[in-house]
């Protein structure tokens, strides 16, 4: 899901107006009663529920897959279309430092969508769905299936994290040092080329699970958030939640992306985090680079500092553009 | 959800051939194992989770609600379709005997589908959702949004039962007692006469969350299942579920409802559950009738009888070809 979506993505509905005053009235209308079991709703990247004498607290999360909003059916084959439909949530869940513990899949498809193939479409679909679902230990349990004019796909997943312990949006604090996985743009060069590693990237995100565990256990990260929409506007979200802002240097860029695709670019799915000033982080996890790109700062909230300059929270606009 | 619909529902998904063989596959992909906290999967209302050392079982169920599949534009307000969104995901929670905690809702909308009262739709939908969250105890926590042809809406819905508690559909025993809630065929009717009692019956019913709790608490019910595709439908899933056969007569019809429409006519959203033999159970629970309708049998697994004679399992396609 993305739980910030009510916060952000509202802006990227096309309204006349007040996008500000609706999700503000969404967060205030979800207003959580404080005997209330849930722990965090609107404005992470999942909720989080803290179910009677249980050590571990529960992390829920969802999102949409849609044919030619987040995939076409030319690009996807239907099994890269399924994974990618659960490795979005999986990602939320990464980013929480959770495990995941099962998912529940709603899908509408139709019958023009897959022309002759349809009744290998949806077996297609859920096969590479529960491939990923099997590698990471997420159980299939349930779901619901109709039919759309066009492919609907909506993945639940619920993972769990020790109680007390999920990395949120809000927890840096001022001089923790923020830290990216990956090498970034690879998504947004893949799309605009449709070819070689970067379009594979693309096709084919990988949840940070284990990174996501590893900064909760070991580096006793602060705060953290997946880049699903774009490191300026994602570490925007993060900043704003934690009340601080961001000060950063270029991130490590995917061999090939510009700048542009590195800062703005979608759909990477690597995780930024923060940790304590002079925490001690491997340069490397399990084949995977993690580098220091800046530090969160008290100032104007929410503001993301490029070299010192203001950087503007482009990314899923710039993104979604380029469907 | 109904997390039986990857058993049902796909044989209305137009498909070449081999349906039950993908629902069965898709069954057996999603094998729990034995270890598992998830006790219950595809295959009843909702999902049980079994939280480490809690006292209850969570719920999870989800639901689809499409333009032009479940609801139309012309034909619903916005605050009415959201409304039913809701309502449809917490009439699982009602079938299991639960109580609802938080909901995510996922939602996909078009700019072509409001016209000029684009900015107003969203909100609309969400106060009419908001609403019957608030009397039932749902909080919002959070969701996705995004924009699609028509509009789609997905919500998942969590509860919370005593710990083995929930009424399942595997619970039902030979010589049970078979009651309904209501009286049937007023959606139906409604959705064919779109005016009255049975039109509003359509556009906004009820989930029976009090019953659910009072069968499984004070009735000790030891199966269950909301009316949502219809009786001859639903009761066959309970029936499967159970190993067992079903003896019917006419259940009791909405005012000016065909026996067709209260057999076979969809989304009346009244429960349908099961008693041992002898249990005092009262005509009418909070101004709603309760009636005895029939009875379980050992006989052919999931076949329904009526007063004797087969019944056809129309419920959800004759509903379908409504629209």
């Amino acid at each position: 899901m993305v739980q910030h979506l009510y916060e952000i993505r509202m802006y990227e509905i096309p309204m006349a107006s007040d996008e500000a005053a609706l999700t503000g009235w969404l967060r205030r209308a979800a207003h959580i009663p404080s005997h209330s079991q849930l722990v965090r709703g609107i404005g992470d990247d999942c909720a989080i529920f803290r179910p009677k004498n249980s050590p571990e607290d529960l992390l829920f999360t969802t999102d949409l897959l849609i044919e030619d909003v987040h995939f076409t059916g030319r690009d996807y084959s239907p099994a890269q279309a399924g994974r990618k439909a659960l490795a979005r949530s999986l990602s939320d869940i990464a980013a929480m430092g959770g495990e995941p513990r099962f998912c529940l899949v709603s899908l509408a498809v139709t019958e023009q969508a897959f022309g002759q193939n349809r009744s290998r479409w949806v077996p297609a679909f859920f096969r590479g769905l529960l491939k990923l679902a099997e590698e990471t230990g997420t159980i299939l349990a349930g779901g619901d299936l109709s039919h759309a004019r066009k492919v609907v796909c909506d993945v639940m997943v619920a993972g769990a994290v020790p109680r007390g312990q999920a990395l949120r949006r809000d927890g840096a604090r001022s001089g923790d040092e923020i830290y990216v996985s990956g090498r970034l743009g690879g998504s947004a060069l893949g799309l605009s080329t449709r070819r070689g590693k970067a379009w594979r990237c693309h096709l084919r995100p990988e949840p940070r699970l284990a990174l996501g565990r590893f900064a909760r256990q070991k580096l006793r990260a602060t705060a953290a958030i997946d880049l699903s929409d774009g490191l300026s506007l994602d570490l925007r979200r993060l900043a704003l939640e934690s009340r601080l802002a961001a000060e950063i240097s270029l991130p490590p860029r995917f061999a090939g992306a510009t700048a542009e695709q590195a800062l703005h670019g979608g759909e990477d799915y690597e995780l930024l985090f923060t940790v304590p000033p002079r925490t001690r982080v491997p340069a490397g996890f399990e084949g995977l680079a993690i580098t220091r790109i800046g530090a969160m700062r008290s100032g104007k909230t929410g503001q993301v500092l490029l070299d010192g300059k203001p950087l503007r929270a482009a990314g899923y606009d710039h993104f979604n553009r380029a469907w």
